[in-house]
């Protein structure tokens, strides 16, 4: 393997960019192959089984493109199929979650956190295993909030709506039970304004991006793979459905109109 | 073919279900086959030819079961792959945009319709050239509410926040515009108590439900395909992934528990 290769990025569909934008930040010579399962989003609300078999197929899309490490950047399909496509046996494959889970754990002074996610994450109890592995003496609370992925495609990042929608999703969880919150949803950066205008601007607000940057960057480094290139990285993006040029979640998050190639899996 | 050989009817997920409800109450004798595509839902925001493809192995599965007719219980999937569909040479295929837009023209006095659908029914134009088949006099406008399919799933059929994100869409459009509304969506029906708290109790709020199956009745008699039988019909569910039993779009819809069977397409 060789340290020119490039990074796979795969999600169910754009909120993975969130994670791309993380990764090209702190790894600026690295390039980057991007692939939104757009087709058959959303994974949230879908079973582990058919969130396995769609995994598996973006995960192999990547290996097509001869990438040295594959990053699941949705929480749903870390959840689900993290262990599966490290025991397919091609290279590393990193998850958001175990980055989320450092992040809140770094946030919490009280030792008690909520997670906020999609049905499926929160189902899997994916976070509650992996907080009980790193730091077992920590209070997990969850809470599913299945709107917010439609309200970011929308482009509602800082609106009214997405305001009375998070607190309505709140009220079920008593304040006083949590002092730090992590976004378990790649999508849920994007609405970070809002969830501001909810929780306030003391508690901690944090999500898997920078330290699953520094992870990624550690595995590289500890494998000799990390790019020596000094010219910027090249990033790629890949779809399985028509991507609008002009989407809200891509013009956020890029600026620049981005081009997707569509491929079909 | 038989006249005991039941109908097919389908959708991307259970939206559709407002559909066949109106069908078996229409139809009681009927025996139907009903498959939700619950793994690759929502449809309505994806492109033509991925719900082409969707479509056609939702056709594919429902003749394996012999079906005499095929029902697209779905606006998204009739305005992108009814015509696919009815030039594959299998049985007839009915849509719901037609009965909509039949619906629409016998509910207005005023000669002007607002059509409110998803993303893909709203950009495939498909009401507003079925509206200027059957009534080229009148004035059609139509309106894109990404949101409302995932409110109907998540169960928030009467809610604060669904009314407040119908009266956000409708701000859209001059009331004056319009003196009646097609649900152009098969999941709306389910939203009716919020349409009326904004919409008020005047206006004609109407959806494909029972035109259609008027349209099935007429199209299944005029081939002695009717079934003779005096028992009531047998419902056969089945989804592409898993279906809580409690699920509230199916509680809502059908009262007692259903179970679905898992296919994988």
């Amino acid at each position: 393997m060789t340290t020119t290769l490039p990074i796979g990025v795969f999600d169910s569909g754009l909120g993975g960019l969130t994670v791309l934008k993380e990764l090209s930040k702190a790894l600026p010579s690295e390039n980057f192959v991007y692939l939104g399962d757009v087709a058959r989003l959303p994974y949230g609300t879908k079973s582990t089984t058919v969130v396995q078999r769609y995994a598996r197929s973006c995960y192999d899309f990547l290996l097509r493109h001869e990438v040295k490490l594959v990053v699941i950047a949705c929480n749903t399909a870390t959840a689900m199929a993290l262990e599966n496509l490290r025991a397919a046996g091609g290279p590393s494959v990193v998850g958001v979650i175990e980055a989320g889970a450092r992040a809140g754990i770094k946030a919490t002074r009280s030792g008690q956190v909520l997670v906020l996610a999609t049905e499926s994450t929160v189902r899997s109890d994916a976070y509650r295993k992996e907080f009980s592995r790193l730091a077992p003496e920590l209070g997990v609370s969850q809470l599913a909030c299945p709107l917010l992925v439609p309200l970011a495609e929308a482009g509602w990042f800082d609106h009214a709506i997405t305001r009375d929608i998070i607190q309505t999703y709140l009220a079920e969880i008593d304040r006083s039970t949590y002092d730090a919150v992590v976004m378990g949803c790649t999508h849920y950066p994007l609405l970070e304004k809002s969830f501001r205008s909810v929780l306030g601007e003391e508690i901690p607000l944090v999500h898997s991006g920078a330290p699953l940057a520094e992870e990624v960057k550690t595995l590289l480094a500890s494998r000799n793979l990390l790019s020596a290139s000094s010219a910027p990285g090249q990033l790629a993006f890949y779809a399985t459905d028509h991507v609008s040029r002009k989407l809200p979640i891509v013009t956020a998050l890029f600026g620049d109109p981005i081009e997707f190639e569509l491929v079909d899996l």
